[in-house]
């Protein structure tokens, strides 16, 4: 079906932050629930049911029923006792969780109740298709070309960056095994050619030789051919572990992996990644890939995608190539918001336009502020890499788990599929054994319908999607521009709040310090501390009237990028070679709400008061150990 | 919690084929939903809703509640018309979908409305919680030892799975990577020897260093290093597709998976096994582990465990060790009929008793027609395995999607881990970032609190899950005494029904043949029309009166196993040399109802009806054309 979208009223898809959109809620539920009976109760009426009026009123039921009861007593319990308030529109800076989608909530639920299997298109038509819908959708935000590309849902971003990295390892064996079976379509070309083809041309090789498809792939990476002969994977520095994890069991291992360094604002340094592939390369050793981040886990920074993908170009006339996987887990659907209501990417110059008449943001300084032209060519450039990881469950506002993964070009699933084309339904174009062209088995046919349900209800443009983006970094800006430069009067000190850098996307890291103060490990125990007392370290999470999460930049994962920031705040070099680590506070901005000025004042008084009754506590006690 | 455990009525925990117990769930469900409102509205109640009465009423708010009203009536309409039916009492025997545990059902509803993500405790204290006791339940269910153990959830079986070919990839190389950094605690040892340590052997070394652990690590297979060396990695011949990826996506490369025969009842030939372990020793390859299945997926036979224990056991005296996984990922929870009310497994003179005791059967005969010494045990010698694939989403009860791990040496989880040891919480022993412990990253809270609550209702011996398995077996049981021989009279020529073999567990695969015939493709056609008619493939399933699902049996998974089979039923040798496969229906005996007997009869004739029908239909149509 094709929806009139109306004006999308965001505060209409939430369950609200003190439930506010209860009946609502209640109502939706409550009727698929009454759906689904209802279908049980009308296949086959002639049937009857098989739990009698006298089996529930037996004792055994009962006792079953109460048992059932009271363990729900302690499920609930410990939900209500152990988990985040992140629905506070104003309280919650913390790490990514969030208030989601009351539509993708209930849709979960109704298909729960279905329960099919993804993996299999016969254990799930209804899912399946809505799968394979949502693929499409992905495609078309990254403005992939509709019909050429494909994606599907994945576990988590872990396993999709798993997956881009398999896709990528055995694409770079192809063309040596394109040589030992089909010699004529690669006559002439060396081993460094051959590594150094593109993905494009592999995949044309590999379409005028379908016959000969499953030999080539039998001699490919999968084999266990040529592990070591494919070349280094490239990483920001920052390197997070899920990379590391990604290369050793992928088989490639982590001695294949070459760690970019990241620049004092965090994105990966494109001169030192043209430096270090052209030193590699002057060795004969050859880029599997090259990793480009769209939203850092601990920063949500952007990497520059488009000069990773200029320098290809430039590289691949120099006969250089290289595979380009974007890790978009965090920041994929903020893509959303640079898609105008025809899904065309909007041009740079019309941006204001479209945002206004969208009403994308409700201050639109905030949005200057944010919009930089490296941010804007970022997310262009997506388009252009091979594979991208998004997760509907992060920026997607799913519930977990829903990751998701994209490809520029579908024929590359031959790559690392089990079964060969014919395989595919003739007109759906839907895989019969998706579990066969994936990293996985088996999947809940009710993330299909989580994620289906959210992007009807919510278009992956500035008419849906690209609203909450905007309200998400609105509300980041709004803390920003709160945090910078506070100060708090403690027990005769000054207290400064320091933003680290200014955010690409809705992502805020911040510190403490005490004016003055010029002893680095003295301040990263006092935002330890600050941590300590807004988590469930300290006791009680229901009571704590500001949550916040924190993280360490470590020299071994960041090297020297955080020197310039701990400069800035009075420490020298050799302060920041004696703690070795900067200790951050970390929000990631993602409620709905505090994008609204008078809900953002209304709580900044909150944040503050809060922040100081706990600076009190740690000047009072802890300091004082 | 412990719980008084109550005289389990399976008919009170099911949603029921005619959704008999609606109130129930209603009651239950909206009971949680009001504890999360009423967990949102209580925090910081000083705090005013930001929805106000104003938003609500106001027009873009009710025309997106009228729009997502608009997206739910596509969702439920595709989700009615495009389900299988697996909800009735007895007209569904086909694939591997069924009723699941309204208290899975909804203690999922409840914890997603909290969203935690179990990768990282700070995000899910309650949740995370749950993961870590649901490891230890099902470690309990495999009897591994209590706090020597540990097991995880996983996305599926085939993550599982190739999990654990990670851990056996990496525990084999670690000799290796020690005799490079500690070869003090491997002096004389040869690589042959090293490459055939026992698992138990490298952990009481690892335990010994553990300064030295990070700088071995870095020297196992992680990095890219000894993938060639390790050894072939054993499957059952029907080397079911999910392992082949693993072997391809884990880097030791298909050529390295060698397939063990399975005999004419679909379990491993142990001969075999031992005579291609023998070959391979003398040719100097060492073996990397072998693979044994308890509950394949498309015979639900179980492969004799204790033998591939005993082999392991003799092998070991002559200096040849493997690696063993098993994947239950099926029949995992089928363990807990074998545990009394203590989770002690019962000895086998004991059973009867016991299953008197707790109505296991509703008959007996039922009972020792499926209960062979193999069977016991094959799922008594899982406690002697390194690691076992367990999925909650199959015989779990559990929606999709929930599978999961356990090893048996806790130890071994360093073998794969990205942190040392000392970030393990001190008391809880829960990893303060899981995804550091596993191949996934995020992951929904809210599936640890499904399997947790499934657990805490029944609980996994025969007070519990094991009266479901009972039931699950003796349903299957009544399904193929029902099939054996029945006829049909169909255009004047007789079909006959054969089950293929007597199950081991709850899957039936049986045939259709015509009386006389011979041909072996005609009587695969006759099959494949069969499921035609029988799923999706034809039209409506709603209206469908009888569901089964089917698969081919290919001379290139399954060798001549089939043959004894084809044989039985009159065809030749050369027929099965020209056909080359066996169409066969395969059904999943889940139901929760149909071991009742008066249930059974009530639908046997009317599966008759619909099989009759479906013949006519084929007779008529199909075999006209």
């Amino acid at each position: 079906m094709n929806y009139q979208i109306p004006e999308i009223n965001l505060k209409a898809l939430f369950l609200g932050d003190k439930g506010e959109n209860v009946d609502l809620f209640k109502e939706i539920l409550l009727k698929v629930v009454d759906e689904h009976v209802g279908w049980r109760q009308n296949y086959q009426p002639q049937d009857l049911p098989v739990i009698t009026p006298y089996d529930k009123t037996s004792q055994s039921f009962e006792d079953t029923a109460n048992h059932m009861r009271s363990v729900f007593n302690e499920l609930s319990s410990k939900l209500r006792s152990e988990s985040l308030p992140w629905h506070t529109a104003g309280r919650f800076w913390g790490h990514m969780n969030s208030e989601t989608l009351m539509p993708a909530i209930i849709a979960y639920t109704a298909a729960m109740l279905w329960n099919g299997n993804n993996v299999a298109y016969e254990s799930s038509p209804g899912t399946s298709q809505m799968e394979e819908e949502v693929g499409h959708h992905l495609c078309k935000m990254m403005s992939y070309i509709e019909g050429k590309s494909w994606g599907h849902i994945c576990a988590d971003g872990s396993i999709a960056n798993l997956e881009g990295l398999w896709y990528a390892r055995n694409m770079k064996s192809l063309p040596l095994a394109i040589k030992e079976i089909a010699p004529e379509y690669v006559k002439g070309k060396s081993d460094w050619e051959l590594l150094n083809m593109s993905s494009n041309a592999i995949l044309d090789i590999m379409e005028k030789i379908p016959d000969r498809l499953d030999d080539i792939k039998a001699k490919s990476a999968r084999s266990g051919r040529y592990l070591n002969k494919l070349g280094k994977w490239l990483i920001p520095q920052t390197k997070h572990y899920s990379w590391l994890k990604a290369a050793d069991i992928i088989g490639i291992g982590l001695d294949n992996v070459v760690a970019i360094d990241v620049d004092s604002t965090y994105h990966m340094d494109i001169e030192k990644l043209e430096a270090t592939i052209r030193q590699l390369t002057a060795d004969n050793i050859p880029i599997l890939g090259v990793v480009g981040v769209v939203g850092s886990t601990e920063e949500g920074q952007i990497d520059h995608i488009h000069k990773i993908v200029e320098l290809r170009e430039k590289l691949e006339k120099e006969g250089i190539y290289y595979y380009i996987h974007v890790d978009a887990a965090y920041g994929g659907y903020a893509r959303a918001i640079f898609l105008d209501e025809n899904d065309e990417f909007i041009a740079f110059d019309k941006i204001d336009e479209v945002y206004k008449k969208h009403n994308i943001f409700t201050d639109m300084n905030l949005k200057n502020e944010w919009l930089t032209e490296d941010i804007y060519n970022a997310f262009k450039a997506m388009s252009q890499v091979e594979t991208i990881t998004i997760d509907p469950h992060k920026m997607g506002y799913i519930p977990y788990s829903a990751g998701a993964i994209v490809i520029k070009d579908s024929r590359m699933r031959d790559a690392i599929s089990y079964f060969a084309t014919y395989v595919f339904e003739k007109d759906a174009d839907i895989p019969a054994l998706l579990g066969a062209y994936i990293l996985e088995g088996s999947k809940a046919g009710a993330t299909a319908a989580a994620v289906w349900t959210a992007h009807h209800v919510l278009p992956l443009n500035v008419t849906g999607y690209g609203k909450l983006m905007g309200a998400s970094i609105e509300g980041a800006y709004r803390f920003y521009n709160f945090l910078k430069n506070r100060k708090f009067n403690v027990d005769g000190k000054v207290i400064v709040l320091h933003p680290l850098t200014k955010p690409d996307f809705n992502m805020v890291d911040y510190v403490f310090n005490e004016e003055g103060n010029t002893d680095l490990e003295k301040m990263n125990k006092l935002n330890h501390d600050f941590f300590d007392y807004a988590s469930y370290v300290k006791g009680d999470l229901y009571s704590n009237e500001f949550i916040t999460s924190h993280t360490d930049f470590a020299i071994p994962d960041y090297g020297n990028s955080p020197l310039e920031f701990v400069n800035s705040l009075g420490f020298s070099r050799a302060e920041w070679d004696r703690a070795e680590k900067v200790t951050i506070l970390r929000a990631c901005a993602l409620s709905p709400y505090a994008h609204d000025a008078k809900v953002f004042e209304e709580f900044a008084p909150k944040i503050e008061k809060a922040m100081q009754e706990k600076l009190e506590k740690i000047y009072l006690i802890e300091m004082n150990e």
